[in-house]
């Protein structure tokens, strides 16, 4: 049942991931240059003739390439993504060749701080530079190169990843027809990159850290990815997601008056945690939210982003959600408002949904229709 | 200068603490039994001869006792209600009897974790029970009987102190006139629950706590205190607040791609979590927390706050604040309405305020008045 369940007509299946190494280093806002810089990826659908079908879909802050499909046979769930990327799903691989590489700096196959540094031989750790968006869009655009792929019929992501999209615009807008900037901002607030620094604490106050060195040592800083990622956990849910999902229903159905977990949404926390600390590279994580709070496109443009805007020729799908209050509705509005005075081609929806921040992962029937209507039309 | 600012004329000036000893055991809901109990508490003001103008002071999560005034002269800040207390302030001193103890289970002199347990001959500790907002209402009584108060002209607080408030309604119909519920909530929400367990799974993870006996031990959970005031800061300010205070200005005026503070925003979570981790107590934060998480009077009404109110005959002023998304003014219009259904004699007011939850604890004109105005009718 579970294997064919992969096989069924929705479902782009098993997939196996590819790597692509670069020949020529790449330089950084930071002023470091990366050698031997490798990059995962998967593929779902079929790059056409024209090759002109590809879209580039771009994972957020704790995602990675596997965005849709079953890795394995044996893989309870699917890519990240799954609910919108498929045959005749929002993101319709019938008609178009998708593709989702796992970001610079990342800890699932591409070159990160786990990866062996060239000119040391040993791994990069704390010394892997810290990178920006723009980095990120850069690489990507190396990549594209190496695919051959000279412009994307579309660049999206939800959360970081619509930040993506948006530098996209920016920086090679000859190379993008659309872009889907999905529950982002042009900028995090003070209160997002406060949860941020709570997150990098934790991590980096955890004895088990040792400045980065935790793989050298044979240590796993799981109490701070752990913390970090509790505290993440519910920046992603809304308060109502949190309401309807676990109230305040007890696991044993009274107080037990004692530190064990005794609310469910005290178990569903730890175990989120749990299972973050065991598989995610807290270098990694450090990394990836420092390029949340560097992004800023408008600084160079002393905030405003109409200016910013300026040199936009794709057109874009800017969404929102309405309990999304890590990048709210009023967020993606500053952007939309913001391209409209630029005269850009910008689209806008917001989208009733209980699941906050989280709710760009979910099919919800409006978002899925307004995403394939953009990309259809 | 600094000594002739105390003197002031809306200031109480220098306060003394003073400790009042329990006769008799405190039998708790979770039905252990403390022994020895001692509270300390600072008053300001004059008790009548009738009695009847004494005002009790509820503090929150991390407060105490000092709620007015200097303790010493070289104090550079005043107790944390100070805005509110004092001679033709909010709360006028010139008129009331003002009494503020620190709870039981506190760390700042009231019989706590870091007590010796008279059982034992040894600190309490972990062992210290897990204490109820009913346990702390009910201590409270003790220690009005002791101060010979039969009645209370009004119980006051804000956050876990419009809490306590709200008991003292339920639990001593007849020992209180008037009750202020301000920046509070009926019970917790999954949301409120989610972020204590974070501040007490930071507590509880730090090698150094040392399930509890640190003190025994001769360490101090800093890390773990650190990071639980930081998350806990986030909560009591607004995004708003944080915008105006820090926006995303950085320390250095450029970035510095490393892990120092670099934006304002950091620096000051990291402060604030550095001063709270030399002061406070871990167990008696952790209880504290846990002490917010079980409040839910209505639990023995299957949730109906309405019933939950019937036996209430004090007059109740409840107040809320406009960026307050702790407790937000939605929290309070529940308790109002129920007030209202219930045919109580209740008032309601909500203030634009932008310092979020912590609002409650700023001298604003319109919330200032309201208080005064309900003290004085």
């Amino acid at each position: 049942m579970e294997d064919n369940k992969k096989l069924e007509k929705d479902s782009v299946g098993l997939v196996e991931p590819k790597k692509i190494a670069f020949k020529e280093p790449l330089t950084l806002e930071c002023g470091e240059a990366l050698e031997d810089i490798e990059i995962v990826y998967e593929t779902y659908g079929t790059l056409n003739e024209e090759r002109d079908n590809a879209v580039l879909i771009c994972h957020a802050l704790s995602g990675n390439h596997h965005a849709a499909g079953f890795s394995k046979n044996s893989d309870k769930r699917p890519g990240w993504w799954d609910g919108l990327i498929g045959p005749n799903k929002a993101i319709d691989t019938n008609k178009l060749f998708v593709v989702c590489p796992n970001n610079l700096g990342g800890c699932h196959g591409s070159t990160g701080p786990k990866s062996i540094n060239p000119k040391t031989g040993k791994t990069y750790g704390p010394d892997f530079p810290l990178i920006t968006v723009l980095d990120w869009v850069n690489c990507q655009a190396i990549f594209s190169d190496l695919l051959g792929i000279e412009s994307w019929q579309c660049v999206i992501g939800g959360s970081l990843g619509g930040m993506q999209a948006l530098q996209w615009c920016l920086s090679y807008p000859d190379r993008i027809k659309r872009a889907g900037v999905i529950a982002a901002a042009a900028r995090l607030s003070a209160q997002n990159i406060a949860f941020n620094e709570v997150a990098r604490q934790a991590i980096i106050s955890d004895p088990e850290f040792q400045n980065g060195l935790y793989l050298e040592n044979n240590k796993i800083p799981k109490r701070g990815l752990r913390l970090a990622r509790m505290v993440g956990h519910i920046t992603y849910l809304s308060d109502e997601a949190m309401r309807d999902k676990f109230g305040r229903d007890l696991k044993k159905g009274k107080l037990n008056f004692g530190f064990d977990a005794e609310f469910e949404v005290e178990s569903y926390l730890r175990h989120q945690g749990d299972v973050f600390s065991e598989t995610f590279d807290a270098n990694t994580y450090l990394i990836m939210t420092k390029l949340l709070d560097y992004f800023d496109p408008a600084s160079e443009f002393q905030g405003d982003l109409v200016k910013t805007f300026a040199s936009i020729k794709a057109k874009l799908l800017v969404v929102s959600f309405s309990t999304d209050w890590r990048f709210s509705p009023a967020r993606s509005k500053e952007i939309v408002n913001a391209l409209i005075s630029a005269k850009k081609n910008a689209s806008y929806i917001e989208i009733k949904s209980s699941h906050g921040h989280d709710s760009f992962l979910f099919p919800e029937e409006r978002y899925t229709k307004a995403i394939n209507a953009f990309l259809d039309n």
